[in-house]
């Protein structure tokens, strides 16, 4: 049975699979909640969303998406907190650089109304698929890829935008290892990389799988030309503490703009924490873990909120941080995802209620 | 009903679509043949390929290829010749490029035996659908994606490997005139540049537009750190001449390894050509504009085999091509496709009949 919300035609599904689902112990990304929001890209226009049962998609073997990669996507996360609230964390980041990206990979850019009229009518509906057990949320994926068919390589002429949702557990678990890859590279100068663009991942698994084989868990990409910078670690941006300095790498057309990176400079400015935005060479973090005064490194990204890192391998050695007592990874932490789930003020106005 | 073809199962069309279909006013990749080549991989291994009525393919939302880009292709053409025999032209290339860029892409390795044999029972069985009118033929796009599902970032535990065909027109109609792009980049050193991966041609779509937007066809390519040396025509190798000498870019990790590149190099050389291999500073073509020594330059590609320039812009200035009676361009063109429709003999045994 049909209804409508809004803009929104709505197909309920007719029994729920959520009492089939151990919430206890949830994987990252692999189990789907019942609903999913679908919108189409045709005749010049994104036409009107429907929310129906998550569910497959029948695509024409000569859809774009399979042969050129013409795809977007945006991560976020839902929390519900003690009263049973349900908040997003500043969606208007993800919305806008969702457009960022399909601008880049000649996507043409979803309305806004579409994404977050979209996203808060299909949260609603979900709420009760956010997990409360410490550490998880609810992970949201809002995407689009070429629909319309032809093997000329050329942008498609139809597109489809969904957002399905996946109530997950931590992506990590545990601090990681990195390698500093100095052969492979993630993105070029004037090229995709700081979208959220499809291929920019699958480019990342090979040199990783290789990292894996060594015994690392992610790579620290370098930039393409000289290797000399550090600039994001898998598929997170980067941080590094060189005594009581916080420092990143600037973005630029080859880092991506994370939401959790610029979250993270706002908040450590809020502790007084010194924070440095500046190119970071791997020649320093080797000096400074030489003479100890490199303090940490971690990840920042929405799946993984702060991931930090135990140790770094460069050529063939291999550099090991401290355990600290009172890491700025830990209060970073703390912070934002106190902010996230609701258990303390939010200063800077990043929470968005949806339920 | 389902027949057996060596170890390939057949499941064929009801009725053929080949009436309906006007062979003198063919588009490029826009219409597709009957059948359709599917093998799936599962369980670590590639499973029993099938042809089948070409249809839609359902995919789980979460399916990697529309979050992570994990995708490769081929693009190959089938000729028909005067006695009505099927040819193909040099198909164990593709076959191992294939795997090449599925390497890189984390994808596993296709057997040689299903590409060859699925490539071989496909075009035996879709022969009719060779067009014979001049210039145009049955393009064959071989191609994996990652239809394994799941929202974390890292390689899928299933992939599809389709082929499917197109009869097909000219890719491009006449000269081409192009851009030298100093800003935007196809590919990083250490990237996916020399793969045939989707997500190198989405990345492309924006910066082409662009182009085209100033009254150019296609983009040359640069390098990405000084945009000083040419690389690639869009998605074709490109070909220079000075004076009497052809010169075109080396492969790298950054360009494409093109089946229509090598054989271009190696006709030429059998001419008496002078060829040289050897980067190609864009200052070089320039001054050869304006002395009068650059007399061509010309794209090679399986789509477009070869597409001769009529002039490139860079910065504010446009240079023009002269039109010569007896080009490169002109010559090689005929010396392929002679090769590939089976009008000429076949000094380098490229030619591979099929039916």
């Amino acid at each position: 049975m049909e209804t409508k919300t809004g803009n929104i035609i709505i197909e309920k599904i007719k029994e729920s699979k959520i009492t089939k689902v151990d919430f206890s112990n949830l994987p990252f990304g692999k189990v789907y909640s019942d609903h999913m929001l679908v919108c189409d890209y045709k005749d010049g226009a994104w036409q009107a969303p429907r929310i129906m049962p998550y569910g497959p998609v029948s695509l024409d073997p000569s859809a774009k998406i399979f042969h050129y990669g013409q795809s977007v996507f945006e991560g976020m996360k839902a929390y519900k907190d003690a009263e049973g609230r349900a908040w997003l964390f500043r969606p208007e980041e993800n919305q806008k650089r969702l457009n960022i990206s399909s601008k880049r990979i000649s996507i043409p850019e979803l309305p806004k109304e579409i994404f977050m009229e979209g996203l808060t009518t299909l949260l609603k509906l979900e709420k009760d698929w956010i997990p409360t057990t410490p550490g998880s949320s609810l992970y949201v994926r809002p995407f689009i890829f070429a629909s319309g068919s032809g093997l000329h390589a050329s942008p498609a002429d139809q597109y489809k935008f969904f957002i399905v949702c996946a109530p997950s557990g931590p992506y990590f678990a545990g601090k990681i290892k990195v390698l500093i890859e100095e052969k492979y590279s993630r993105a070029a100068n004037g090229g995709v990389g700081y979208a959220k663009a499809g291929g920019n991942y699958a480019g990342q698994f090979y040199p990783t799988q290789l990292a894996q084989d060594k015994g690392y868990q992610q790579v620290i990409w370098t930039d393409d030309n000289t290797h000399e910078y550090i600039e994001e670690a898998g598929a997170m941006n980067i941080f590094v503490r060189i005594n009581d300095t916080l420092m990143t790498s600037p973005v630029s057309d080859r880092i991506l703009d994370g939401v959790t990176r610029k979250s993270v400079i706002d908040i450590a400015k809020a502790e007084g924490i010194p924070v440095e935005i500046r190119k970071i060479r791997v020649e320093e973090l080797i000096s400074a873990s030489k003479n100890g005064s490199l303090k940490e490194m971690f990840g920042a990204g929405t799946a993984a909120v702060i991931s930090p890192v135990s140790g770094f391998g460069h050529r063939e050695s291999d550099y090991s941080l401290p355990e600290l007592e009172n890491s700025y990874a830990a209060l970073l932490k703390k912070r934002i995802t106190d902010i996230q789930y609701n258990k303390a003020e939010d200063p800077f106005g990043w929470r968005f209620q949806v339920g």
